[in-house]
């Protein structure tokens, strides 16, 4: 019986983002992968979040990750400014330009875990650089299953290294683009299957407003998205996804298609909150039971018998 | 009780297409919104097809129909060249451009109906122009159940007869971005509800290869489409779907939100079949058993339960 007084870490980015949407622009709102996954993975599991900051990073952004009761212990921070990111999208809120990255405190980050950490089952390699990934993951102990994100960056730039991530993690979730990229298969399935030859049990298309696919030896399942009816910011939707979806399978303990298959419905519901809202403005606030509530919704729409 | 000798009266277009995909090029192959929907609709009901062709239409295809059980009566035979169109796909095949289109003895067409069909009870106006599918509409008499569907061209030039058309069916299936253009909403469902409120009961918007949505009072319902390995030629595959969906409902006689997520999985399947080929290679020589088990296979696919 694992002593981590956390039932999931998480490792990510943290970032202040500026965001321009069609109708809106916000400067230096609180962003990165691990924000948005273990935000929503506490709807579900305690969570510890493994990240870094800047010695700009304001108190209320702690204050806020606590109210989510996130366990900041594996939270450091560094002399210098956080990591920023600044995206603009394009009218059908799809598609995003990086207008400028600044690495930050980000640039020398080594994610060293807290010992407490070290042996909790459920990891969450969330949307960083595969070395640093790799990094977390050398350090734990009793894991049950771990799970990866990536993104069209690394596939670029770190190809070898998540390739390693890849054949040493149970899940990985990837768009269905950048597994296009990673790939070479325009068919989702065989791109899957590409993954899953490479050391996966269980790989993940995420499909944006088109909901996602998961691909394993016991078959594929593919869920809608909830649709949602006015989208004010799509930054941090698959963190959002992944978070609760690992949130979720920590929580049941169990993991299996059939557990993934439910964890994938209650993640997506967490995102499709998140996205009515800039940063974690939507999450803030929300309940367990809300989350329920939408999925109930979602799987009647899912449901063929109606 | 109806004395029709068909179970469903498709009216739509028959064509000769020229087809480029980035692998190949089909000169002259059988098309037309009415062959796809009348060769899906035939695995579950007995169609009658109502179009024209010209005096240069191969009698193969005319044994093609009737292979498939299409009852016949209500193709005309007029002087002249049949419709052609000749269409070319971009490298994801998702995107088409059209070449060239000649009406040909489509301009003069008078869909005017066998009398035995008059009091069939269900009646699919597939892709045509607005004032045709109100001339048939017109004509039956016994109508239990009719949808419409419709492309962007009737949209810019036929608006008007469109909303009457609209008005006056129970369902209309439209693809999502021609939804998008006919309503100015760009969320989906609010573009369904701005649909119903014009006068159909069932909307269902078609989304290609991310499947399909039917909104009515009764709810949403959202569906994949089967992930077909090898897309050869996706030309009328809206048709087949739409086809087989009334075939299947005119099958089970009852029409109902239930009884429409059901038919709309077969005809997702039956499309599904019929893009992995030209024309109507793939649906030729299929039977009802193969849509069963593909079905089946959709089914597990959307199913939270595994």
């Amino acid at each position: 019986m694992s002593e981590s007084p956390v039932e999931l870490v998480i490792v990510g980015s943290i970032g202040l983002d500026t965001i321009e949407t069609p109708r809106e622009k916000r400067v230096d709102i609180l962003g990165g992968s691990v924000s948005y996954a273990c935000a929503s993975a506490s709807f579900f599991s305690k969570s510890g979040m493994v990240g870094v900051v800047g010695t700009d990073f304001a108190e209320s952004h702690r204050d806020l990750y606590s109210s989510f009761g996130i366990d900041l212990a594996g939270l450091q921070t560094a002399e210098g400014d956080t990591f920023k990111w600044h995206g603009v999208y394009e009218a059908n809120m799809n598609n995003r330009e990086t207008l400028s990255t600044d690495l930050n405190v980000f640039e020398h980050f080594e994610p060293n875990l807290p010992a407490e950490y070290l042996d909790c089952p459920f990891l969450f390699l969330a949307n960083i650089a595969p070395d640093l990934q790799l990094h977390v993951l050398s350090q734990m102990t009793d894991l049950k299953f771990v799970a990866a994100d990536t993104m069209d960056l690394w596939i670029n730039i770190a190809h070898e290294k998540l390739l390693e991530v890849i054949s040493k993690v149970d899940l990985l979730t990837i768009n269905d683009s950048e597994a296009r990229m990673l790939t070479e298969e325009h068919n989702l399935v065989a791109a899957a299957k590409w993954i899953l030859d490479r050391g996966p049990t269980y790989v993940i298309i995420k499909k944006g407003e088109h909901g996602a696919m998961l691909v394993s030896s016991e078959g594929v399942f593919i869920m809608p998205a909830f649709p949602v009816d006015d989208v004010e910011d799509p930054t941090g939707a698959g963190d959002t996804f992944a978070g609760g979806l690992m949130g979720a399978l920590a929580k049941s303990g169990e993991v299996s298609d059939a557990t993934i298959r439910r964890a994938m419905v209650l993640g997506s519901v967490a995102a499709s909150y998140g996205v009515e809202k800039f940063s974690l403005e939507r999450l803030n606030g929300l309940v367990a039971a809300d989350i329920d509530a939408r999925a109930d919704v979602l799987l009647a729409m899912m449901s063929v018998t109606s």
